[in-house]
């Protein structure tokens, strides 16, 4: 019987942020998402044998492996190069994006095209379909497969990050792309399929439901207070860190325990609009964050993704939109509840994940 | 190298359902939810090792425990029960509803009472937060520890359905209970912490936001159509199986591969409107749809959720609310692209998935 609500192996202080405590349910004004933050379900026992995620999730070896295609000297088993940083580099190069081979969407413009008959109301079933046109690259963080991106200095950590704003300003340029998700998927538990450094890209077609739903959270909160709720956000009892352009927080509703938000202390509506400068002094912040999350975390697996605004939002929009990087350990698996509701159970507050996080010692 | 759609071994038929065809992105009409159907996705690599879910998720003995508090002779060791059936059941009983003893929300009318003055939009961050008051109760589905949920028949099954009705026609008499979702987890990749088959129900004080999204399409699609969008659905290419009362069809925007709905044929928007009849018929077309993914999947983890309707709709509202069971079978972990955006990328059309489960035998 362990701990079920972290699969991870947690240490004390961790488990000590479950104290007891009324539950409570919160709304996040950004996403307008209920969360229900419950200390008490952290001490449920369980019968089935631990994970051991830890183990499952790591490469038997993290040394070079011949048969990794993202490792320098195999570029020939990858999808073609879109462009690699520095741009004139050979075989010294630091950051590759390249096209995913297993591409969610079809780049060929013939399926663009077809979307016009193809796109139809099914009859009275209301039913709609797409062709499936866009755009799926990844981006490989370092050239070893052993580095992995908290282990590049803040200004490696900032030509990963400029390749993203490079590529999404490609992206821009295509009339029928409108929205943009980087992400990336650290460990098999976050969903990884492959070990090697990396993250990814995905240029919609569509506006995803996530982010519409932002937008009309954010506009809403302009309307009543004439402020962008991004730039209003609580820093007093949820900060984390601070960097010059940035800070890390801890969100008012985290949907998991010790997501971790970096939010730009200028107002901004689009990732892209990050300059070199901005760019160096967030690949810092990610690291400590990222560093912080696995001393605490015992190296959980985790995802972050940037969440930035439409692509072709209007002028009119940009007062009240705020791009910001959300990380999400992945330290639990969730059930019926969460799926059928959307409404997840947190049992971490994130004022103590706040706590724990701004205390930990990075050497 | 394996499947890494599949973290569950699949047959060769699954893997033929995955074949050469152009993405396509399609809308759910009833959730107004995106999804990415991409059958490339199916044959990317990956170097992580495979979990071999079934075994992780298997107790290592399938026998009468002596430890679980949901075998028959421990029930000392659960917290409270609510009911059994047979009521006047002793050591017989065929189904427990019991109180959750780690729950989510709490039912301590304190915390109700406290919420007037608890419940306090936070200044101009606009952050809202509300007590936790509700109710979480495990239902016990069968007294002995190796017998799942299929193994059971139809009027034993049925035995379960009802006990679901049961308990939420009390929780509707509460009146700051608005919402109910009763759900099921089977096998630790599907979030099961306990082997022994049970479900359960949450009653939330809130309507979560997959609900009133529903609640929302379904008017919309009944203000354009004159229609209830449940009674229209599709059921020529993506019907699997039909009882008397009800159908199981893969639905036409399946958000994961061979997720199944089964839907009731007559117009009900709310779940807890079952009588004993149709509860012995759905008893067997669940059972059968269990038996098919079971066989076809090679025993996954799974969740069912049932989507009812809000305990308090107003009469109007029942022309076009419908409640239905979703079945997802738990095949693979998601990643940062499904976190960042809402939509899911689901490599099996579920009309191949419908064709597929159609033609499983089941001795
Ligand atoms: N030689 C090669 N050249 C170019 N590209 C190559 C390649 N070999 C492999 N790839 C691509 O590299 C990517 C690696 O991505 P990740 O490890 O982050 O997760 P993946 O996308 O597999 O799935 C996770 O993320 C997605 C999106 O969130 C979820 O849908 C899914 O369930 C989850 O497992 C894959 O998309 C793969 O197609
Ligand atoms: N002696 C006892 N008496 C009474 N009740 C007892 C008990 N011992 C244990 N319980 C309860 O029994 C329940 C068993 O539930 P499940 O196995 O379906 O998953 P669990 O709720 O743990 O979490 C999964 O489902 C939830 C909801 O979807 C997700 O939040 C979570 O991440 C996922 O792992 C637990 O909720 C536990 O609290």
């Amino acid at each position: 019987s362990a701990l079920t609500v972290f699969n991870t192996p947690v240490n004390e202080r961790t488990k000590m942020a479950t104290a007891n405590r009324n539950p409570e349910i919160r709304k996040d004004a950004v996403n307008n998402r209920l969360v229900i933050l419950s200390p008490a379900r952290s001490r449920r026992p369980s019968d089935f044998k631990s994970k051991s995620q830890a183990k499952s999730d790591s490469n038997p070896s993290s040394n070079a492996q011949p048969q990794c295609p993202f490792c320098a000297g195999n570029e020939h088993q990858c999808a073609p190069e879109i462009f690699r940083m520095p741009a004139d580099s050979t075989s010294d190069w630091k950051v590759r994006v390249i096209e995913n081979l297993y591409p969610a969407l079809s780049r060929d413009s013939q399926v663009k095209s077809d979307n016009e008959e193809y796109c139809h109301a099914n009859g009275t079933a209301g039913e709609v379909s797409l062709g499936g046109f866009g755009f799926h690259d990844v981006i490989i963080e370092s050239p070893v497969h052993s580095v992995h991106l908290p282990d590049l200095s803040p200004s490696g950590i900032a030509v990963v990050l400029l390749a993203y704003k490079k590529r999404i300003e490609q992206l821009c340029a295509i009339d029928s792309i409108n929205y943009v998700q980087v992400f990336k998927n650290h460990g098999a538990s976050a969903g990884a399929s492959m070990s090697h450094s990396h993250s990814q890209i995905l240029a919609l077609p569509i506006i995803p439901s996530i982010a519409s739903t932002r937008l009309n959270s954010m506009k809403e909160h302009y309307n009543q207070t004439g402020k962008c709720v991004i730039c209003n956000i609580h820093t007093d009892k949820f900060l984390i860190d601070e960097s010059t352009h940035f800070v890390s927080i801890s969100p008012f509703a985290s949907t998991f325990p010790f997501e971790t938000w970096i939010v730009p202390r200028y107002h901004s509506s689009h990732y892209h609009e990050l300059d070199e400068d901005k760019a160096i002094d967030l690949g810092g912040l990610l690291k400590l964050t990222l560093q912080k999350l696995s001393i605490q975390l015992n190296d959980p697996p985790y995802n972050f993704m940037i969440h930035t605004s439409p692509l072709k939002v209007a002028a009119s929009q940009f007062p009240y939109t705020h791009w910001y990087i959300q990380i999400v350990p992945q330290l639990s698996t969730i059930g019926g509840f969460e799926m059928g509701t959307g409404c997840y159970i947190n049992p971490v507050f994130p004022e103590d994940a706040a706590k724990i996080l701004r205390e930990v010692e990075v050497s």
